[in-house]
């Protein structure tokens, strides 16, 4: 079974969640948060000395880290996974836009605006940046969701749910989506997938209880 | 034969052209000025939504975006793409990372001090950001590669050509690699592959003969 490190509040960490939630993969996680320095102790950094979660433990003592990353590995040979070479770069296309054009804005603006106390002070300068870039990026989206149900290979898969990551947490961050009609019907759409775990909802209570005991 | 959009001196097209290079696969060139807006043309726009260069022609008018999604594309089958599961988790891992927390510090103090006149001046508000973030990224490779030749499966992969395109360009935009002395011996390690291409390289004669015959 999976260790996973992972924080209930990453919009990171709730992409590999909601992916094995999806997939029916049963997992152990161990809450780490970053808030309280978790991710900095020596300990956590001999498994990820780039200190992020999520951090997938993927055989004994070996880690795999970057959400994204995660997300191919735990998805080959399922229908998340596109086989075919083309479908699989376009997912792979949209995954690197969600890390550079997506994640850095509304992930940032999550962060600071919702997580932290004081954030929005704090980064008043950097806000501006990140409410530009990041209802660019959601154009995009809209633009390729206008005519499509999902981002890749005309099926769920691992793009969506990356990018399902922080897309639906934009509206707890100031962004208004109302101009966003198709991305918010592909949220929708993602949101009614039958073994769907809302970002809030916790790791099933086996999960839990094997983490309490290996903790 | 690829028809290969491309920057001449973006770092992210010539991690394109580099592995290309490497792979000694032929390829059409167009030269797209992004400073010109030329990324920005309806024509361009149709082709690729988000307005970014490189872009892949994959078939007859299907295209392919995101540099990193690209070096997949091309090097699946060859030794630049691990088959090995773990082995290509890691690879990608470092490609989602250089996306993340390379190309966007390191790349932005590229683009504002190296390419556009007068952006050290517009961005010095963000530039002590790029440039924390950036050795902070320089040094989680650093601590990786001080036992290691290169950055996954114990060979050249995509990897290492993803994170090649921004690092060899830091020198030009005030980051100082005197105490990173693995990434540097990295970087030379790259530069000695047998087919190896600087960025300021043309494209083979060929390809730009052929790019004027079409454009």
């Amino acid at each position: 079974m999976y260790n996973l490190y992972t924080m209930q509040r990453s919009g990171n960490s709730y992409k590999v969640r909601l992916a094995l939630a999806l997939l029916d993969v049963p997992y152990r996680a161990i809450e780490i948060d970053i808030l309280q320095g978790e991710s900095r102790t020596p300990e956590f950094l001999a498994k990820n000395p780039n200190g992020q979660v999520p951090l997938l433990e993927v055989a004994d003592g070996r880690y795999l880290a970057e959400s994204n990353a995660i997300l191919w590995y735990v998805a080959i040979g399922t229908p998340l996974a596109p086989e075919n070479r083309l479908d699989r770069a376009d997912a792979m296309q949209w995954m690197f836009f969600e890390q550079h054009a997506l994640e850095p804005n509304i992930g940032a603006a999550y962060f600071w605006l919702s997580l932290v106390r004081g954030g929005r002070e704090l980064h008043s300068y950097s806000l501006e940046d990140w409410m530009e870039r990041g209802y660019r990026a959601l154009q995009v989206m809209e633009n390729h969701l206008a005519t499509r149900d999902y981002f890749a290979a005309g099926q769920l898969t691992v793009a969506d749910i990356a990018l399902f990551g922080y897309t639906h947490l934009a509206e707890q961050c100031d962004y208004d989506l109302s101009g966003f009609p198709a991305v918010r019907a592909w949220l929708g759409r993602i949101e009614r997938e039958p073994r769907f775990v809302a970002m809030n909802q916790l790791p099933p209570a086996e999960a839990v209880a094997a983490t309490a005991a290996a903790g």
